[in-house]
């Protein structure tokens, strides 16, 4: 599995940052299970969460949090997602708040909660505060890695990505960790990631480029589908490598700053596309010519969440039909057929809504051999355009979602 | 599989209609693959199609005869949907039905063409055409089962319904046929049916008549949320048993017809999902306490579609943690999780937003190992409320769309 995914890059150490892990025996006894991220005092901290309706209490809780104080520790456990959980479930956040601000000397406002697992079970509060203050004594700079294996659930990886970037003649440092492989269908946000850079931006300046970053890389996967309840990206700016002056939204500083944030976060959400339950394709769906940014996206995520297009790429079969099919009822209005375009890889299939006359069956057999597959499809309509990953819908997403206990 | 389908029971006559069936060999050498359908003069036909904007050549002609002529025959072929096939298809149909015109003497305008396989394939005219004579030769009022089989695609089994209802005394006959297993989530109209009877009933009452019961059966159904390129439903009242004066849309009599009718296409619509492709489990979700119809499908459909709930079902795990993250990514505005309510079947597992305090796992599991379940949400926002039909989601599901060429 995890299509074309090579080990955990070198993960650079963002000044203002220290990371740890424990093991709490949520779900398995023997793994670490309990994350700590330290932030430095100053820092400024952005984030944005599910728009699931049923939202898990420790994004409640967070979102609460982030509203009354600049935030000094993120507190992630996997394996039990507190989703579901009501009341109890609230307390059992602020519980675990409370007992980090009591190791770290900080107000419990301070401490942002995250959970990640099965929905629907207590979390086991007293393992996890009795796991915190081995993390707390472990907090190192170079933890990302650790912590990016102890937020797993059903990923068979760990996802990390790592930039420096020259903003204006000074070093800038950006790493992020993310984790996630089923219920991906991210609204706002994905599963959990948690992106962070020694570069110095105001708090409104640092939700605008998490929201932007966001908006073209978790925004733009889908494993499934489904949005988490859970979901949270988190984006923490220690300022320790101040940008020379304050970056406007459109100064070069900025600009540049921005294009490193986006790779990374895209590199994070392909990560887990990548890593999707059961995959064994990774398809970008590249959709152009649209008359919308949102109407490329309908279409895009048609064909994405198509259970019969992914069956097809499952089985290597260039069934072109099925992604016309889905075209078709993605709702765009008043599409006009004669001016659509349908390409594989290389490979065109549909010239101007007719059977291209060139296509040969061997030649979309051939690219539907490979791992990595861009569907492209042209509208003619207007020049808007957007990406979606996803992957293919193969047995073992079935068996691993028949088995495994959201 | 076919989750409690019972044989195909007795299907009425209609009188003013006959049917039959012929080899043309278009994907398996030795199975009756062509269907004709004569329709009396004088009858009235209704007829809804699906809204995929990449609807099949068969479906843009159909819709253009319906409006200059009152139809005689419908012609049918499986195998290839004649779908994504450009101007080729629509003369490959065009085709079809000057031979249809031909045989029985009247004009193409009055035949109308429905194809439903694999999509992408150029139709083979001339062997539908050889094996048209066979199939009028054989026109039979008693050719309803024979149709039923000959329509089949993914199919495990034929699909029929039939009624005799008594209307203001006098008996009046309501016969349907349907086909279809996967590539099921109709708007306007599923794969394809065919609904007869002998009432009289003027064309706009036979038309309001029909969009009514499709939209709470056909229209409430979803095997894999993909909506196929070629769905219709045909209603043809032949008027050979007329109801005594014109029945008007609120007369008894209307009313009692109505009734039948919806009762035959609900259970030709649960017949296409219980035979749902690899369905192992024919789940009914009911969503009740809505503001809106409209809501109430909302949050039906995103149950039903959800690929972590299907897989749930599959395995008989009442993981009802994502039954709820459904809910809450439906898109309800200002939902409030305190009114939510949860059932499966008699078991309550949500009560206004917390978990209910009787709840036992044990319970949810022994509802979960029936083959037919309700699962229930109360909203507590109204007093809309709908119905959907959907299946669990399975191996064979997969490898039915992996090995088969929609």
């Amino acid at each position: 599995m995890a299509v074309g995914l090579k080990e955990l890059p070198h993960l650079y150490a963002v000044n203002g940052m220290r990371l740890a892990t424990a093991c709490a025996g949520i779900k398995q006894a023997e793994r670490d299970d309990v994350a700590l991220i330290e932030i430095c005092a100053g820092a400024k901290v952005a984030a944005v969460f599910t728009r699931n309706a049923f939202c898990a209490a420790p994004v409640t809780v967070a979102k609460r949090h982030l509203g009354r104080a600049d935030p000094r520790y993120c507190v992630i456990n996997s394996g039990n997602a507190n989703a579901g959980t009501g009341a109890l479930g609230i307390a059992a956040a602020e519980e675990t708040c409370q007992a980090v601000a009591k190791i770290a000397t900080c107000t419990p406002e301070q401490v942002l909660p995250f959970s990640t697992g099965v929905i629907g079970a207590l979390l086991p509060t007293d393992r996890i505060c009795a796991a915190l203050p081995t993390a707390y004594d472990k907090l190192d700079a170079n933890g990302w890695g650790a912590v990016a294996q102890a937020i797993m659930t059903t990923d068979t990886v760990p996802k990390g990505s790592s930039r420096r970037v020259e903003v204006h003649g000074r070093p800038v440092t950006i790493t992020g960790i993310a984790k996630g492989a089923g219920m991906i269908r991210p609204d706002m946000a994905t599963m959990l990631a948690y992106v962070g850079t020694d570069a110095a931006l105001p708090s409104t300046l640092l939700q605008r480029a998490l929201q932007q970053a966001v908006d073209v890389s978790f925004n733009r996967i889908s494993v499934d589908g489904d949005t988490s309840t859970n979901d949270a990206c988190v984006l923490v700016a220690t300022g320790r490598a101040p940008l020379p002056g304050a970056p406007g939204i459109d100064s070069p500083d900025f600009v540049a700053f921005q294009t490193a944030l986006v790779e990374v976060c895209q590199e994070l959400a392909q990560a887990i596309v990548r890593d999707g339950e059961g995959a064994t394709h990774f398809i970008s769906v590249q959709v152009v010519g649209a008359a919308a940014n949102e109407e490329a996206a309908q279409v895009a995520y048609a064909i994405a969440h198509s259970p019969l297009v992914k069956t097809a790429f499952f089985a290597g079969d260039p069934n072109w039909g099925r992604i016309l099919a889905a075209v078709g009822r993605a709702g765009v209005v008043a599409l006009e057929l004669d001016r659509v375009s349908l390409f594989l890889d290389e490979v065109c299939i549909v010239r101007n809504g007719e059977p291209a006359a060139e296509y040969r069956e061997q030649d979309g057999q051939e690219v539907m051999s490979r791992a990595e597959i861009t569907v492209r499809v042209e509208l003619g309509r207007g020049t808007a355009a957007t990406t979606v990953w996803t992957c293919d819908l193969s047995y073992d997403y079935v068996r691993i979602n028949a088995e495994y206990r959201t």
